[in-house]
């Protein structure tokens, strides 16, 4: 998605290590208008697969779920990563790590809001090694509900996420897809 | 707003001491229609406040603010209750307590997003003591912002929370005002 491109060329910034940060448009502050643009690409190449729902993480895959259920007219449920109290007691949970925090994180979903035999649509900001999204369909799986898609903004192909989500046979969707960013560059792929 | 009050009559819970779930709609499972609603609702509401940019917390101001921001045309920056790598050294942080969390939270804003002079209209999923809303006023305070304007989803007037930001002489809106909930009913004020 060229509008998408555009901005992280403009705003991203490549802080070594693999580490992008987008922080002026996804991940602290939001331009509203460019989640509805990417809301609207990601209804438009899902439009076919079926989804009863949308699943994704919080925090920063909840602006992009929620424009992409908008125009779905799909509910969007986001794991939460420690148990509110107006949670129930049983959950389901597992334990993901996270790139940027270095650690393991707990993704966890009520049984309330993935009932079984569901069709579940997966959006994140970032598809990089794949983890996280993993995680969001280890979730899904428990609840016994189907996998139907993955969407993510940014794809960081070096790192490998398309291949090791391949194995599930779902289409799979980013809407920039970041194929090096040796050098301080920011460099598109395919 | 009639469509709100009605939605945490149908799939709100009263789980006693205060506190209202409303995970099937705005804070674990999201509905895109009545946040995007929502987002209207405040954008009319706000119409004349001079907004330049909306500060929300995470993880469930996300949504409205989101929503609220697409309408205005606003950039949304979220407080952050941890420090993420792609965040500066030097930041605006405060504390405030958690009402479902039991403890005090972080709240954090990188200076790059809420520069000195903005006009600052806070969004947030729950009004209830005010204590989350003065967090985030304290943030726009220290960035050199003025605030124009607050708005929450639900009140529960019983809380205090809109007398806590009175002496504050901005324009406070809630979409859903709760006045009681004693013995395990809900009950709307003005």
């Amino acid at each position: 998605m060229q509008a998408l491109k555009e901005r992280i060329l403009r705003d991203g910034r490549n802080l070594g290590n693999g580490i992008l940060k987008v922080d002026g448009f996804i991940n602290h502050q939001v331009d509203p208008q460019i989640m509805d643009a990417c809301g609207k690409e990601f209804a438009s190449r899902f439009a076919g697969c079926g989804a009863s729902r949308i699943l994704t993480a919080e925090i920063s895959g909840i602006a992009p779920a929620l424009m992409t259920g908008l125009y779905m007219g799909l509910p969007v449920v986001y794991a939460r990563k420690t148990k509110p109290v107006t949670m129930p007691d049983t959950v389901y949970l597992t334990v993901a790590p996270s790139h940027t925090k270095g650690r393991m994180v707990e993704l966890i979903v009520s049984p309330e809001y993935l009932p079984r035999g569901e069709k579940v649509l997966i959006i994140d900001d970032f598809l990089a090694s794949g983890s996280t999204i993993l995680g969001l369909v280890r979730l899904a799986q428990a609840a016994g509900s189907e996998l139907v898609g993955i969407g993510a903004l940014v794809e960081k192909s070096f790192e490998g996420g398309r291949e090791a989500l391949a194995f599930l046979g779902v289409q799979i969707e980013s809407l920039a897809c970041i194929s090096s960013m040796e050098n301080g560059e920011i460099q598109f792929g395919s």
